[in-house]
């Protein structure tokens, strides 16, 4: 069975894993008050070129989110996001667990528009309302597109207009700047915090929280811990963090995937199926008829995204740091066998 | 100024008022353990033909929908309402603050349909999403519309089928009851929960919540008094309920503000102006060209829905039990002023 | 029957019920935005001498104390209370429902010390704890003491130094006034924010918010309407603040209830019995023989504390603006039969 | 340095080094659906004798012991607990933070006893106060002792009387059951719930909750999820667990902590010095003359529970299984050294 299911089927790069089983009986202070922990920030820091960032690394990106927006909002105020956001969706209500409304708006091909913001705000012009306060997106989307460094600029400007906080899921942090859309200092010059997914990347897990906005940063750590989101064993992604901003190794773990991305999208292209959606990234949404989906699910796995009239079905494919050369070229040895000719 | 405002305008029923002077210093248990409250719990009991009802009285709608939604449900499960709905939108929140999702669906006219609430639960299939299990309806709707006994039965008969709570905001329930679209008996065998509402109809505040379903009735009173809704003097608002509860005043009044709302209806009408629903209700929507509005809004008062292409205002007039056969007859006079001829 | 239960167990004074009636019809601006509210909020504004004070008119008292504290705090931020305080023990864990821990402290009769303020600050050092940030105090306490302006002060300075938020539950504030411990002005001097308590002085229902600190008034009416607070026909409760803050009314009627309680106080102790506290307020604590209560209780009705050691029972009696001193003296003289002699 | 500081300053068991570097790159489906998930989940359930229990596997103890309660209470209902107790103090009011009071109750020796159970329910009668629902213990206690079966069953058994479910936290588990206190069969046999703690003992991270009562098992995944505690790669929790329960290397581990833990017991007994709990456990709670102190701090590193008086202080140490008998005996003799004579 070869996989395209997802990005985080497998653990960890290599260095990572080597530099857990070096460092395993070093002992090291707990909470991410450690020597490895503060490297890790120093990096990201530099990387993100905002030496005045709070960086605080989480577990996971559902946790992430909601301590994070848990952290930032008064209880009145709501989520401003794509209909198709993974706060809306997918968190199984974690949002609204921690008492906040997600306003669900309409996306272009899975982005947020400066002109969706503001409908969300003309829409909640009083006390009988819930409060707009914080625009949430994500890059890569939740359909592979990305948010170039011009558009989250528009964001920002609606943003700074109508007195609302910008924050960015960066699960797909990689694959998005694998694409050129933008840089990690562009994306800390626009949002109020952000983080740079790991468990995706390379990493065995871990999301590296940056906060940029003062406002946004007293407290943190008491949010962190109240939600269970303080990791006693802290060092562990602060080690994972220093290998992977290190020697650039997280941006190349980004290009790998995408390579192989784009290695599928063309072969299927040129094979003559279409896409639900024009992905530059690391997810690719082809559509196949049922005959050839029926051909192919002995041998490889993927995420079905739904049936589409006349016999076809949307299908996810996702590639990784750990997607073998191989492994596509063998898809796309299936799907020419199935397409015939 | 002639107001057309809402339904909660002015105090309350003469006979209401006269209770309270007549009981003022008798002396009463706290917290609803009074004997005015027990007779308006068996009033009610016996007016919704349900001896086994759970009656709890509370001051508001806000508070009565927010305090039953978050004892009935735990922490994953979510609403579902019709995106005109109130909790969805005119409570700031309140049900997302006690952590639970409201999933949003198409009304077709302010009706939530069963194939809505299929379609709701459809897109939920698993944990990584919300669980639907209750669903929300007014009656009347939030644009002046009913629901029918019929209908009420279609709905129970999809919560049944995919295991979900039906709960009924009665807030303008005596106007649903004067349309004669369902009765008090038939909607309650056929809602988990509603609330009969007295605010809106005669009562200086009250709003009575009837629990039907066995499993949701334990322990209310906790929860009640946990989110603030414990009145010290309970015995007032089992007093005024035992004032409404007899001798048919509840649905007396509730048809004192149908019949104003259709003299508006059918006068408006007849003088060729449309409306935005059609309501049966003590809510009309009627649209008029801005210049009407302009002459009229010196003397009476209402709320705007909207602005309209071509110079048209979509408007809503609203009677109650106070609403006085003169005032309609004096906007009817206005209104055929402007229109002229 | 004869009681002295508590304090609500009457309507309102005459002159609210005559106003009620007076306006019953006038017809308002609904949630607070009419013009009884605007004088009502004037008026106190004007009594407690700050202009600048935020005040918002809620129905009842845990819903005020939920409702501010929750405006009030991030996540992370707990309250210090006396291990007697309301929000610790009677609210039903409401102030636990938005979030937050109450810290309940031991109190010296049935206040907080700066001493224990300290305490609790010291206890709570670092992030894996929470961080304390609100005293909440209530004057008269819930064993009838009071603070006077001088404690206040004092509670003042250790919360200025600790970065501490003081709020103050008026509940019982016209009966701390009449024992002269403090003033409004006074207490709206050294307070955050407090409450002016209606329900138990002469109103029908009603407690007037007063928010003194700048930093705590963003907003606070989407939070009022999420927590289902702002009531619809909000002048009800604007209306009877005007009544009562003016000529007097809430003073003196605050006056009357601690009368009825010094002559009970001082009729209970000439007849040689001891009191659990030695209140200045409307409510007493009396201690009597098991054999004293089984003749009193056929004719007049109070709580009961608890059962003391060697056959006593410790009782609480509560006065108010409705207590009629034949009342007291009916049990005075009945107290008086049983002691023999 | 060598530290006592705690027993999650190491990364993990060698074994588990190596299954997770042996597996790295198998592929595995998300979120503990995969086959490392099932193979854990039933050695846990044949280790506990309970092949019907529920068994989630967690990442911290903090996350698990706020997941768990926030699933399997009402909102008004509250844990009891001893006040020296995770929940109650260093869990940054986690509990509180999902809306349950934690009722603070004394402790005999960091353990809650049958009394102080009963003590809190008589304490909260009414719908006034929160309802007491959960007793949450920890075995190992915070203060190193620890329930014996028999003290186990003595509050299953106030419990069932009094109508409340029974929680242990387990997350230094594997030193009680090697001190035979318990084993993880009986234990299992007398609590509602209680996890398995990973973090302490081996696992580079995990905690196995194992849901022994069938009212509490539905939907748990949906409150996993929600509250951020689904991990993507969940097979990572289930690889370690399969290594930690075959060839008894969880009780294996435990034992060689203990060990650790009585020689440094002894030795320090032996010197003269006394403790401030009689521990049997990984964690030892000498007492030292701060001279003594002052000369250790260069060489080895301990958590201070508090100063005392005469010069004393009250320090924590604590061993694991990746304790050195070489940096048992090197305090030793460094103490030794200081006790001179």
């Amino acid at each position: 069975m070869i996989r395209f299911t997802n990005d985080y089927s497998e653990g960890a790069h290599p260095r990572i894993l080597e530099a857990l089983a070096r460092t395993n009986l070093e002992g090291n202070y707990g909470y991410s008050c450690d020597e490895h922990s503060d490297r890790a920030r120093a990096l990201i820091r530099e990387a993100i070129g905002r030496p005045d960032a709070d960086v605080h690394i989480l577990v996971g990106g559902t946790q992430t989110n909601t301590t994070a927006l848990c952290a930032f909002l008064r209880p009145h105020e709501a989520v401003i996001a794509a209909e198709s956001g993974h706060v809306c969706v997918h968190e199984t209500g974690a949002i609204e667990a921690t008492g906040h409304k997600c306003i669900a708006m309409p996306a272009v091909e899975g982005r947020l528009t400066p002109e969706a913001v503001r409908a969300a705000v003309a829409a909640h012009p009083d006390e009988h309302m819930v409060k707009p306060r914080l625009v949430y997106i994500s890059n890569t989307t939740e359909v592979g597109t990305v948010y170039t460094t011009a558009q989250l600029r528009e964001l920002r400007a609606v943003c700074d207009e109508l007195g609302l906080l910008l924050y960015l899921d960066g699960a797909r942090m990689a694959s998005a700047l694998a694409t050129g859309c933008t840089t990690l200092p562009e994306t800390a010059a626009l949002v109020d915090a952000f983080y740079i997914g790991g468990t995706k990347n390379g990493a065995m897990f871990g999301e590296a929280l940056c906060i940029l906005n003062p406002a946004l940063k007293p407290d943190f750590r008491y949010i962190l811990k109240q939600r269970g989101g303080m990791l006693a064993k802290g060092w562990l992604l602060g080690l994972q963090f220093e290998v992977l901003m290190q020697d650039g190794l997280y941006e190349q773990l980004g290009r790998h995937a995408n390579e192989m991305a784009m290695r599928l999208k063309q072969g299927i292209a040129e094979l003559g199926y279409g896409f639900g959606a024009d992905s530059p990234s690391n997810q690719q949404f082809p559509i196949f008829p049922d005959a050839v989906i029926d051909r192919l699910k002995g041998d490889f796995h993927w995420e079905t995204m739904g049936k589409l009239p006349g016999g076809r079905t949307h299908i996810r494919l996702v590639t990784s740091w750990a997607t073998q050369p191989e492994a596509v070229e063998a898809f796309l040895a299936a799907l020419a066998a199935c397409t015939g000719g």
